[in-house]
């Protein structure tokens, strides 16, 4: 019996990528070895990186003078690579609206100046700034935002008004594929795979060919990106299951309607969520409403006993990851792509029953 | 029907693991919840991480003052995080047997001076440096070498004598943990998992805590071994389901009988095939008889053509991945710890018969 799994990431997979992939372990599509065994240079793995990243084209209509990468080390490693890359002693504009915005920032200061043209730390991440709560530098090299933070559970509504003309990087580690997406808007977008693309081990990169091209060309192999698109991210050995995996993911997306499909099923299962936490007494969303991420659903009882209680018991029941982060407590719900509409039902048919034991003073 | 894949890697896995991997897939332990999608800070997945762990010092008998990683980005980034961490303008070793080996002395050359200790590049990698061959410079920061050379077929019979006080640094991407191993010898020793050891995307590092210490503090974080040392190689999301194959694999290579089992198969396997080529008319190892790896065992028909024909006929009787590296050709047999001792056996008895049919001119 599966639980109702809310986490942040690694996250739930859908069901039938998981079938697919226990048959793939043994013996991946008749050819008498498994998907973790073939060589990275055989025609069998081949097809499933080809296909993977055609499916990551045509799902997200990704222009062909873009390049799709598969890396490793996850969204972390992208904080410095980016400004490796692409900062050389200049100055980039940054979001602040999270732990991660602030990771990312504090790799970039190792390689020029960090202009922070925006920031929701004064009101603790619960909001995210305003085009007029936002100073964009002169000319930075490049802008990054965050555009859902994991942690606070806020998401930006649409990419930040830049300049036209500065190139925009995104870290989309948590809401990637859940929605529609421009990406002729990005000139670098990445995710780590374990929200909704996959597990863990796996970071899809999609650059513009032509910001690639300017990345700095004396730092190691590795850490070029171009190494990567000049490879079609075959320079050394990638993460082949994972990429599997992410393959999986996309052609169950693309049969379940696409990335118009994900975004209706998932802004109903946030307005759910979010409208039972609205007509609660004992239960209340953490962030402001124009800000409210429609993948992670932060929210408190009215104690922090009671959060304490709530996670317990629902754990019990078979609610799976419902503490909030670490840093922040409370709950958090994660419901990325793969979360199942009746799990959230589920969830608000649990948080009634508890607050009709423990109704709020 | 499952094929003898002779790949070099990604490489076979045990079959039992591979059957522990696909109901993990699903349920990880009756935990509910699948080892793909449990979050990594869970018990579960925190348990997993705590057991590879613990089965890397069981099994390998690692001093209680080397820290045990999990990092990403294979051995290619240790190529570069070895020198970037370690090198700092100064001079370091290396010893060049092969086209690894190579790859690592361009990446440590960004970092400081190249001494190349000694080569096997003139008889083009087929033999292992004598110490008679092997010049160390005065005080080198770090002395590097490949001890197993996955594309040549060579293997080095002990380590290099470097001089007392040098720091030693090893790719074992190809044969960690194929024998007995006095980890005490060396500074720092990585390997890429995806030979021996499980499936690629997770690679293995042991270092002395007194040289992860000494390594340079201005990096990005992820580049910096101390990031991953002080935080159990959870600073970032690990590459979960990797370490959780890399477990199953210590289990079962401890449950077989631990290193010396290992090594004593191995050699086994290797004495039948080399065996095999010195008796053959038609067939002949390519490198030095006392470089020969007991991992990749390379050799050749009598014609190039009679190699290809080999190949696609060993390929059509179930015989997968025996064509020789793109750079070198030939053939070439990939033998690590889980490739069973029958599928040699058939593969000796294969080219008995190919031998048969095309005898020697």
């Amino acid at each position: 019996m599966r639980k109702w799994n809310f986490s942040s990431g690694p996250a739930v997979l859908p069901e039938p990528v998981l079938a697919r992939a226990q048959a793939a372990v043994w013996d991946l599509d008749g050819s008498g070895i498994g998907v973790l065994e073939h060589s990275h240079r055989g025609p069998e793995l081949m097809a499933v990186l080809a296909r993977t990243e055609a499916l990551v084209r045509e799902v997200a209509n990704v222009p062909d003078d873009y390049d799709v990468l598969f890396l490793q080390g996850g969204g972390s490693s992208q904080f410095f690579m980016v400004p490796m890359s692409f900062l050389g002693g200049g100055t980039a504009d940054y979001c602040a609206t999270g732990v991660w915005s602030q990771k990312a920032i504090a790799e970039a200061g190792r390689f020029g100046t960090v202009h922070v043209a925006c920031s929701s730390e004064a009101d603790r991440f619960t909001s995210i700034p305003s085009p007029a709560q936002t100073t964009w530098s002169a000319a930075p090299a490049y802008a990054h935002f965050t555009s859902n933070n994991t942690i606070y559970g806020t998401q930006w509504r649409e990419e930040p008004a830049v300049p036209p003309g500065v190139p925009l990087v995104c870290d989309a580690s948590s809401d990637l594929f859940s929605k529609p997406i421009d990406i002729g808007r990005y000139a670098l977008i990445y995710a780590g795979a374990q929200k909704n693309l996959g597990p863990a081990g796996v970071t899809l990169v999609i650059a513009r060919k032509a910001f690639v091209a300017r990345g700095r060309t004396d730092l190691p192999t590795m850490l070029q990106y171009r190494t990567h698109a000049a490879h079609q991210s075959m320079f050394n050995t990638p993460p082949t299951f994972g990429i599997y995996i992410l393959g999986e993911v996309l052609a169950w997306l693309k049969a379940e309607g696409g990335l118009a499909a994900m975004a209706a099923r998932n802004q109903a299962k946030a307005a759910v969520l979010y409208a039972a936490l609205d007509e609660s007494r004992q239960f209340r969303g953490v962030v402001r409403p124009d800000a409210r991420s429609l993948m992670n659903v932060t929210f408190r009882a009215s104690s922090g006993a009671l959060d304490a209680a709530f996670v317990a018991e629902a754990e019990a029941a078979g609610f799976s990851g419902l503490a909030g982060h670490r840093s922040v407590g409370g709950m958090r719900a994660s419901i990325y792509n793969a979360f199942p509409p009746a799990g959230v039902d589920a969830l608000v048919g649990f948080m009634r029953d508890f607050e009709a034991r423990h109704p709020a003073a």
